[in-house]
């Protein structure tokens, strides 16, 4: 007999239990519905959302998803629920998957390989389980495992070896640049070792600082998908199993690098805003390629109308900087507002006057200009109820080539994880959809406009340069002596290293942005501030 | 033969491996030629610092910690050294510590409880040992155990069993208040159902959230501490076991609770200030006691020539709050200014009228004065190279009760985990060492004064209502069902909780503060912004 299951590519809320189970109840419904599903897997801890974190301390959080789970399992008949859940046994948590069929719990399997690196800390809150879990539906045998386990080979032969002919996967799989294809690459390769096919779901949407891709898919036992759903969308499919191996399906095409980094930002900023009930977003638009990235993305993620755009021009900001910003906002039907700096900064200035007298002028003076204009969008941002999105890189996040409380204030930094060369090739990729960035502003060198004449070229090394050398300290933790080893200028390498060793305060305090690197700044990267640790 | 063991209470530097070794060297030669010391126990992963947190990701790091210890064994002859380091082997890194004597290393043992919970992430870094470590020195069989090995009975009674008459453990054992009590009542528990002597070597400092109390302890075989080194102070004592048991010796006194937290106030400030190299703090003085607490323990950890207070009344400042500031700044000695933020403030609300028109007057006015405080406060600090201290307490961090880049504003919060009512009962404590705090500070109805005749209860509960909810909330996790069940008033439990949820943004962006109760917002606490969590 055939057998249907459905995949539940879903959006789910991290710690909102009750949204959440009635969105598996209506995807359940309509697996059996309209697609005749048998089965239908939903990613992994489903009741909860990924990642939980600390709430999953919270004995009356845990009670409550217990709780769900138990009385979903009456909720919906004619179809067998696989979902995921923090299941408390005794003093124990364990990451599980219980399969939910007319009101019984199947079985239940719980998580063996428990991630404890880069964004992950699930030996915080999970026991690991340490056997396979095989059960029996209509005639067939059918293994469960969860994200991590499917990494590594032991644990898909383990469930073959306990009889599975055919594996359910459920998953929380964050995005990064290139991580679909690793992904599938991995995985498939275990597949074909222990010829097993295998049904993979993964969630997809934005939470805080990770971005999931969804890209689920199904594998026979040759390791070849079969089917993929589409890439940052949600999306209920089914495949038929006839036999022991599925039947070959539409696969989604994979986007390019460069389509996948854009749409992942677009889905943080969507999520970010529509989950935390913002009505809409702010920024502050200078002219110049970062913030001309941002506002195209924040148009992409919430339409034009839930945009607004503040120019904050001082003395220093030049004319085409002003007129471009103007272009950018008009491009995209953007409302916008110009204020001035001048007024807060003279006054800034006379109130510091005695104190300052006979010192020399600074960094402080340019610090000043940044927070005039943080206080303003903050302003607008507190006033209106939309989100200050910061525009911010990660070459500067990296460097501390930026203001606290100056240009980094705000709720969201969707670049931050960027690195400048990459703001480049993402406005450029923007423009071919429709052009939006005037030219000038993708060939002028970057300033800052803190001060007369002023480029960044002043203070740091060409972005050419600095970008590869942050990529190897920072996502690749090599040394100094390695970097320079691979060509780079220890002149270079020594300005880099120390300004990204310096600047860990900062970085403490920035807003959480979007990973799409393997390294993000954030819980990817937990350095001390105090530290006598020199890379050079 | 007696035997001397050195116990090295010691404030290390994370990440400077060079000043380590060089600190463990003059260490060891000062027990061997004063103490007459036959070894010398150092806290755990003595060589890194603790905790050295991602640089443990580093190859170069990880090198540099290995190769010192294999050239620490040559450097001092006649003393044992017991050091922690970060042993490498093949792929496998090991929270490990080494006993070198003359040039050989004669034993390594490998910690087998890793801490994966609360501040710690060990099991992010290392791999757990498995066996214990016995050595035999001078006719004695030692056995070796590292911090949370000895909070569990298990280990302790594997060592003896291997053949170990006496357990060294190297530590880093963290404080919050109430902690030297139960850490010493719980191993002492252990060793007298073991029935073996133990050295307790704890190291002593602060490092950015966390502040190590010292308080190291040799107890003998029936679990009476026969020695304590002094609390949050760096010692290099000895103690002299003749046969199985130690001599009983000094036993420093436990100092009560309030004045360990403002030791551990005081010295966590200090910490922050000398290791990142700052030339001394800044505040601003409001007049509160928030601000006169942080001004007490800042003078008190930096001397008051390093500290500078800057007053900013506004038009909603009482005249008594000025007088109060200027009043604890002359009673600690510490120079002041005085900047009225009008001149600020009427600029923008200039430059904001257009884009305000029409619009009700909310918080946003107040963060505006809130925010040009922080600029002022800052370009001090740019200015001058002071640490600019924020005075916020857990009570305010707690429910949002603070402008971002505002009163928030600074790169340290020293009060961030002190409630509202302990920081009125850490200010009498102080007072009455020297009286510097006026009495109207400690009884006037505390107010942020951003509006007229603001007063805190106007928007929030009681403090004392407010703290005993936060405390069973935030630190213990109790449901608001729980709460109210406990005698609270489910509105107030309501109020509360609503707004820790909500303000999970506002904590993510402020400075690191010191840890001194079991849960300290930071990494003690990993909560999402983006939740549907609501506790009521």
């Amino acid at each position: 007999m055939p057998l249907k299951i459905a995949l539940a590519q879903i959006n789910f809320l991290v710690g909102n239990i009750d949204a959440n189970v009635n969105n598996i109840v209506e995807s359940a419904v309509y697996a059996r519905d309209q697609l005749n599903a048998d089965i239908i897997v939903f990613p992994e801890l489903t009741v909860t959302g990924y990642p939980a974190e600390d709430l999953l301390l919270r004995s009356d959080f845990i009670a409550a998803a217990n709780n769900a789970v138990y009385q979903l399992s009456g909720r919906v008949a004619g179809i067998a629920l696989v979902v995921g859940f923090p299941e408390l046994d005794g003093n124990s948590l364990y990451n599980s998957a219980a399969v939910l069929h007319q009101g019984v719990m199947l079985a239940c399997y719980r998580k063996q390989a428990l991630p404890n690196y880069g964004v992950f800390d699930e030996q915080r809150y999970f026991a690991p389980g340490n056997q396979p879990c095989v059960f029996e539906f209509n005639g067939r045998f059918i293994g469960l495992t969860i994200c991590e386990d499917v990494w590594k080979s032991g644990i898909i032969d383990a469930a073959k070896q306990a009889g599975a002919e055919l594996l359910l996967t459920l998953n929380a799989s964050p995005f990064n640049s290139g991580k679909i294809h690793q992904r599938e690459a991995i995985i498939c390769k275990q597949i074909k070792a222990a010829q097993i096919p295998l049904v993979y779901v993964n969630q997809v949407g934005g939470q805080d600082e990770l971005i999931f891709d969804g890209a689920s898919f199904v594998a026979n036992s040759q390791g070849d998908i079969v089917f993929r759903a589409e890439e940052f969308k949600e999306q209920i499919s089914v495949i038929e199993f006839d036999g022991d191996n599925p039947i070959t399906s539409t696969c989604a095409p994979h986007y390019n690098e460069i389509s996948s980094e854009y749409k992942a930002l677009v889905l943080g900023i969507k999520d970010y805003v529509r989950k935390n009930g913002f009505k809409g977003a702010i920024l502050g638009l200078s002219g110049g390629i970062d913030s001309a990235l941002v506002l195209a993305l924040a148009v992409d993620a919430l339409g034009h109308d839930k945009v607004e755009a503040v120019l904050m021009p001082s003395r220093y900001t030049q004319t085409m900087s002003n007129e471009d910003a103007v272009l950018e906002a008009e491009a995209l039907g953007v409302n916008y507002h110009i204020i001035s700096i001048e007024p807060a900064v003279n006054a800034f200035t006379g109130m510091l006057a005695e104190v300052f007298a006979g010192a020399t002028k600074d960094t402080t003076e340019e610090n000043i200009q940044a927070r005039c204009r943080g206080v303003i969008l903050m302003a607008l941002s507190n006033k209106q109820g939309r989100l200050l999105l910061t525009t911010g890189n990660k070459s500067e996040m990296s460097v501390g080539y930026a203001t606290l409380y100056g240009d980094m204030a705000g709720g969201f930094a969707p670049i931050k994880d960027v690195p400048k060369l990459l703001v480049y090739q993402l406005a450029r990729y923007r423009n071919t959809l429709s052009g939006i960035i005037p030219e000038r502003v993708l060939i002028r060198p970057p300033s800052a406009e803190l001060a007369p004449d002023q480029i960044d070229e002043d203070s740091l090394p060409p972005y050419e340069v600095l970008d590869p050398i942050l990529e190897r300290y920072v996502e690749l933790d090599q040394s100094a002596e390695e970097i320079i080893a691979a060509g780079f200028r220890r002149e270079d390498v020594a300005r880099a290293i120390t300004l990204v060793d310096r600047n860990e305060y900062k970085r403490r305090q920035s807003p959480p942005g979007i990973r799409i690197t393997t390294r993000a700044f954030g819980r990817d990267r937990r350095y001390p501030i105090t530290s006598g640790y020199r890379g050079i």
